[in-house]
């Protein structure tokens, strides 16, 4: 008896392959938080629905529910994907070479480019107090992170001589504010591109306002 | 017949002056609005009821109905506060001699020690679509003026040579954006008085971080 030839999937079959449909199902949870995070942004948590979020894709409340769940766990998911873009630029920072001082500014001017971009802007836009209870402590402890290591690389400046800080606590929360400003104002159709800005302010938080630097 | 003698009032009246009762309104329309600014920069305005405010001082919700209005005029009205403090900021530093830089230094100082009272953390922690639409086309205005300020005094600074600037746009929303952020994290029975961390804010700024200056 001939042996049978093994089973070869149709070439273009109507069905899809596990991995597609999960490419796909990413695919769109992506799109969706993106619609969420621009009307939060936009208009502000209290008056977004996530009515209005699934119509701007062509899909109805349930579908968000179902790849998000509820508005307070879409919320909370859009501000922990922008606090793991701010622990990526930390990361990538450390990469640098050079000073303690360079390391730093490469890690402020990462941050100030995610802070100007959707999900980043969303964490600088939400008060601890719009998030449930939960949320909110993992929300700050997540924050405190990022300021920590905001810390540690002014330490390090510091430390290798590239920097001279009065107050390690207060120079980071300054630097932080002041980069955490654009988030309010800066648009992308603006004159100056995310990259400038972020250049431009982490230049003048360097060398201050004397004309004799 | 001899003429009547001029009535004189009785040493202590039991019915109020004019002039007292005026006082008197104004310092219950105060106690009211001071509440409310503290409700609203603890919890927030939406997580804030008038009820709250009203029991607080021991009355009940009409009672701020009558001398400020509704939750939204409320709001407002404590920004505008704010925003009169910040304006009133800009006008005492204008009276300081010097160079436009000891000018400049002294409005950052003043204008962060106003973020970090009562009114003036309110305009910082208030997102402009709060406010109904009216109140929120004059916020923005108001908010416009002062940043109209701030940009004339660096303006200032750099003709006389006192500061030397890339851009005086971008400058005065980075100095903003620093001295705005203390509003999100000062608490008064901290280590440092307001005072205090405006002053290191405004060196910082204007010093910059490197250590060959």
């Amino acid at each position: 008896m001939p042996a049978r030839p093994a089973i070869q999937p149709a070439i273009s079959s109507p069905f899809q392959s596990p991995e597609s449909r999960e490419a796909l199902r990413i695919e769109k949870r992506d799109a969706l938080l993106r619609a969420a995070v621009g009307m939060f942004n936009e208009r502000g948590f209290h008056a977004t629905s996530l009515d209005d979020v699934a119509a701007s894709l062509g899909v109805t409340k349930p579908v968000i529910y179902n790849y998000l769940g509820n508005k307070d766990q879409v919320l909370f998911e859009c501000v922990r994907m922008g606090l793991s873009q701010l622990r990526g630029a930390a990361e990538r920072s450390q990469q640098v070479g050079g000073s303690g001082l360079d390391r730093l500014k490469a890690f402020l001017r990462l941050y100030a480019e995610v802070t100007m971009d959707d999900f980043g802007r969303c964490v600088i836009r939400t008060p601890d107090e719009v998030l449930s209870p939960g949320a909110r402590t993992q929300f700050r402890a997540l924050k405190t992170e990022i300021d920590a290591t905001m810390r540690e690389m002014i330490e390090e400046a510091v430390a290798d001589g590239s920097a001279a800080v009065k107050d390690v606590r207060l120079t980071a929360f300054t630097l932080a504010g002041a980069l955490n400003w654009p988030a309010r104002w800066f648009r992308p159709e603006g004159p100056m591109s995310a990259q400038q800005v972020a250049h431009d302010i982490v230049e003048l938080l360097c060398s201050g306002l004397s004309p004799n630097r």
